[in-house]
């Protein structure tokens, strides 16, 4: 039975869809239960009764809000990101997850569980779709400064998270750089591309269209790189619809093509949304930490969920440590 | 009168639909001339009779491939990317275009024609769509390894393109990074941060959803970045297409959706071709430079064309010189 710890207060829309959500991995999941940090008399009532006995409460009414420094968290002891990652330090809950600041969970998770052994620095994971199903990118946000070594590491992480949570047999890890040939890259991936090649399933270099057309499962780059592409990505998605509707709205005698169109954008949602895809997980640390978006609804902390239990009930920390001195040891 | 040397063996369809672009620009505007560098047999009979007087050729069979080194443009003094920055250089052009490898026509471009004084580094810029019009992006592939000097430059030299040959009265330049705040950045670009601050438009960190969504004119990166940036977006663009058709295909009664979406998808690609813009200019040498597409069609040769004679006849490379004077000197 696995226990998580649930920072309540994080998150853009308030405690209501983060415990709309645990209630909904309940009904599918029976092998979980959950520790909630927060104002335990706002949520009680959106507890089904058959639940009940699955949940316990950590009463706290501070959070620390998205305007505030990640470098603060430390010292802020009785806010919820501080406490549920506590329990999971002292033991009380075996994974976190927030849909709050998530430099602070990064911060608090780093220094307060603490790196696996080998792990320079941990790096935040999300999980991308592509036109063939998804792909795992790290780190889009944790590290915006990294060496060569940081990114080897990465590479690492990710392979065996594709593998032991994600179920892909052989992952393939590429790195992400402005060309396919080995001559491509800054002088960081340069290097990179170096050490990445003593992994099995290294394919080189990969260019920002890969990240979308299953070209590889892991995709690494530093946090900056990331946070670039990802937020690229969000960008154009959002202008190309807001094209599509635009367009349709002008162009056609309206009801038919709305009626059309209606099921294309729900499918292509359900391709798109990263709500399908939960939160992004925290590789390095000690315990399954899971940084869920902000403006997260029910179903995107449903599947945040999932995510920490799968972790929580996988090897995948231990084989970090066992690889990364694997490797470190040649 | 303009004179454009234009290198017609570069580009991946051959000369063809180089040429055929260069017809269409000469339909349109009379105020230029052409020197093609290439095989004049092969072409000769695409220029249309009122046009011929407008066009003169010097032989060539040599061309540098997108296999080969860029370093070895140099030494390759018979290719046609060679002869026609040449033409540049001796004064008997007044600008440049071509189709070939963008790293040779840099190179040769930088070393050949020069530096305008007090660029440390030339940089390729390209003009995105956004929602609400265009923004032009730079450095998109020349540099994968920049300083915060640099960075200032493109910056400087971004905005004047932008004011000079864009005809933008006041542009404003973003820095991309992975937040809007002061504090985000990689160590390059918060000391580039510092240095932009000079530009009285400058707007401050900007993030990828803003390259498209009209948030600045002018934004700056370093090169690996850039290119990363550009690759998403098209790698983006080109799985949502492909969603959407593969989802009209499966869910239409398909002949009334097809219809529909063509029109859909027409307007949609005049958005978002990048045709419609032409090439590159590489900005920082002393004479124009374009750079397009390697699969360049007729229209964006004709694009290029233009942006070949709007640069020419700005005041662009004066205004770079005398404004990155104005900057160091304080």
């Amino acid at each position: 039975m696995t226990t998580i710890a649930i920072d309540i207060l994080g998150g853009d829309e308030g405690s209501k869809p983060i415990v709309a959500g645990l209630v909904l991995a309940m009904k599918k999941k029976k092998d979980f239960k959950a520790i909630l940090v927060g104002v335990r008399q706002d949520v009680e009532h959106l507890i089904h009764k058959k639940f009940t006995d699955r949940v316990s409460y950590v009463e706290c009414d501070d959070v620390i809000s998205m305007t505030d420094h990640a470098t603060d968290a430390l010292k802020r002891k009785n806010s919820s990101a501080y406490i549920a990652i506590d329990l999971v330090k002292q033991g009380q809950a075996d994974a976190y997850v927030s849909a709050g600041h998530s430099g602070a969970s990064m911060s608090l998770a780093t220094l307060r569980i603490g790196r696996i052994k080998g792990v320079t620095r941990p790096a935040i994971a999300t999980i991308m779709p592509t036109i063939s199903g998804t792909s795992l990118v790290l780190d889009v946000g944790a590290n915006v400064d990294c060496d060569a070594n940081n990114l080897f590491e990465f590479a690492i992480m990710g392979k065996i998270y594709a593998k032991d949570v994600l179920g892909i047999e052989e992952p393939l890890v590429g790195l992400l750089s402005n060309g396919e040939e080995e001559s491509k890259g800054n002088e960081t991936t340069k290097e990179a591309f170096g050490l990445c090649e003593k992994i099995p399933s290294f394919v080189g270099n990969v260019e920002g269209t890969d990240v979308f057309n299953g070209t590889c499962d892991v995709i690494v780059c530093d946090g900056f790189v990331g946070n670039i592409m990802l937020k690229t990505a969000e960008g154009v998605a959002d202008t190309i619809t807001g094209l599509i509707k635009q367009n349709l709205r002008r162009s056609l005698v309206s009801i038919t093509g709305a009626v059309l169109m209606r099921k294309v954008f729900k499918n292509l949602k359900l391709k798109v949304d990263y709500a399908e895809y939960g939160g992004a997980p925290l590789l390095g640390v000690k315990a399954p930490v899971i940084i869920a978006h902000g403006k997260s609804n029910a179903k995107a902390i449903k599947n945040a969920v999932f995510q920490a239990i799968s972790v929580s009930q996988s090897n995948i920390n231990e084989d970090i440590e066992n690889k990364l001195q694997k490797y470190k040891g040649k």
